[in-house]
């Protein structure tokens, strides 16, 4: 169960999951295969395998039984470990990362929002003040938190970075076009929206 | 040269891109395939490998030539074949993808963002203004766009998507957390950032 999951699957099993948030909500007990093939027009058997590597029991004649598969997804991708955040840049992108549905229940907690407008300082989105950014690093010592989502503007992405490594952040996950130095123990994860844009439109 | 690149690959070319128009604007010339290994903290060899792949001449002693190179990149993934998309949706989101830098240098032309907020209809992000959402069929067919960027809230991403089915846009670049059920000639492409977080923390 904790052999490494290549990113493909994850990535299935994290929409298997919005399905399956979504069916619960309908009050939709029973799920088939094919449905979640279906919606996501991928292949029955493919959804049957990856649901095979889950430590899932939750299978009838009628189907996967929702909550107990939806569990099963959880217990897998360690929706449990709880990982909190910062937002580093509280602009249209920051706000709307920090606003954006169901990431708590995927495991992420962002704490806060940082910026160096003043105008924006004090605001709050989501329920979550916006500092200036000179507190983050003692907040981030204080609340142990070593993950920063940076949203700043691309003119700004490296020495927001740079300032980000001072603070012993260990784990930037990316949302500029602009691709860091950082040195070797900070992992960066580049949310690559062009490269995706790009891998999408290849074919067509 | 117009074999199937694999996603892994067309994700890693853009963010070579990336780095080369970072060089262009700096004035440097050249550049090592290590110094873009360095960078993305992965081996000197890929890098070598995927550059190989590319119809690439300009090499020379003192590494690439760095404007060569990024041509290169940009005929292999088509950049110049412009494809013209809508956004729905002129919240957070919608306004920070009409903002996001550089998306035109990768050949995505984003001509107009569509909303159902009367508070928005008339504003302006980034020199294109906000247009009422049902206006959007005519417009789709009069400009000839049958890509739509979706960035409404997810409790109005299925009939959102039903909607923009009916105006006969067949590609839908998924920014909501919500699966989405269109019909067979309709692709969906989500931009699963849970997923995404998933797969980077999966091993910390």
């Amino acid at each position: 169960m904790n052999s490494k999951i290549s990113e493909k699957v994850i990535n299935r099993l994290t929409l298997y999951h919005c399905i399956l948030s979504d069916y619960i909500n309908k009050g939709i007990e029973f799920i088939s295969s094919k449905q979640i093939a279906t919606l996501l027009h991928i292949d029955d058997s493919q959804v049957r395998k990856d649901i095979n590597m889950l430590n899932n029991s939750g299978k009838s004649r009628v189907g996967y039984i929702v909550k107990e598969l939806k569990s099963s997804i959880e217990k897998t991708l360690g929706f449990k470990k709880t990982k909190k955040a910062f937002i580093i840049g509280a602009g249209n992108l920051g706000s709307a990362i920090a606003n954006y549905g169901n990431f708590t229940d995927y495991g992420l907690n962002i704490l806060a929002l940082f910026d160096n407008d003043p105008a924006k300082i004090g605001k709050v989105v989501n329920n979550m003040k916006i500092q200036e950014v000179s507190q983050l690093p003692l907040a981030a010592k204080d609340e142990d938190v070593d993950i920063a989502i940076l949203t700043v503007p691309g003119k700004f992405a490296q020495s927001t970075a740079d300032f980000l490594v001072k603070a012993n952040i260990k784990y930037i996950w990316n949302f500029t076009p602009v691709v860091l130095s950082v040195p070797d123990d900070v992992q960066v994860w580049n949310e690559n929206l062009m490269g995706n844009f790009l891998q999408f439109t290849y074919n067509i």
